[in-house]
């Protein structure tokens, strides 16, 4: 019965295929460790514009125009 | 003073109409059972992509395509 | 397959006969809104402390000390 | 290590701009309130269409057409 | 730099060896599906009351005091 | 009508001040960059325990046993 939310960018293309790896992989998990009713487990990913994600204050949109160090 | 946060699958046409009925429910069921102010209570709805939602380890885009049991 | 989520501060005394109301309610909001399949659908129940829900810019706990208006 | 998640409805022209403000801002605020590592702290900003945001159970949509008062 | 969320019922003892686990498998399952870097994936678990649970309208406290089908 | 959600690690001695303050500054912020009403501005802090949170695939619990590099 757990829920999952899976928050990332929105970058590159996320095809459907790895969000279903996403979605089987999170519901086997929790499966795995604490023996999870498959059945009900609910996995919901979230796709985030880069520019209304940031981390160290800065935005990934910025993030992404630095060389890499 | 609640916050009431909605996820559905975006599929078919839920028009604003039907999201209105959602708001407004959600608002009286908490006045309701709680006794809650509904002048401040916020109600969001998220809709999101049938390939971002998953249940039982399976995309809600794929179970759309298996016939009815 | 809708995930409802509520938030509510953490007052007086919500019984598990109120937390049952609210959960019934929401899911057959779902179900007669949108049609929704009530045996998948997962709503939670977040209880706040007053310390940490902010309204106004003031927190829950300031605002229960001020004269009724 | 904070995570901030700030949701705004879908309306005028929020820019990149004032996006990066409020992930500056937010990640500023952790820290001079609690000390808290501005490096791992992430802001994720969640823009929600008028319609599917309510409060005091009426759609944002519907606020915005009634006259000022 | 995902998120990722997992919400469960507070029920039997989860260890935090089994929480090392969800937040060990849920990191490399992004970064074994989107490349995602390590370092900065976020996961946070949220252990939920099981009167604050509800699926198919019921409290899962109500549900395990069910026979078994 | 902004809704805010701070989620931190428990940790240390979070006064009711020190929330009062990020009640107070996350408000401002929202107001200072987007004109928002303060008013209808809602703030939610959770605390997370250190054995729930974990960045680069480790629990916090464990973070804070590691010698300082």
């Amino acid at each position: 019965m757990p829920y999952v939310n899976i928050k990332i960018t929105k970058e590159g293309n996320v095809t459907a295929a790895q969000k279903q790896q996403l979605i089987e992989g999170a519901t086997e998990l929790l499966h795995r460790v604490l023996n999870k009713n498959t059945a009900t487990t609910v996995v919901v990913i979230d796709e985030v514009d880069t520019d209304n994600w940031g981390i160290g204050g800065v935005p990934v949109t910025e993030l992404r125009k630095r060389p890499a160090e």
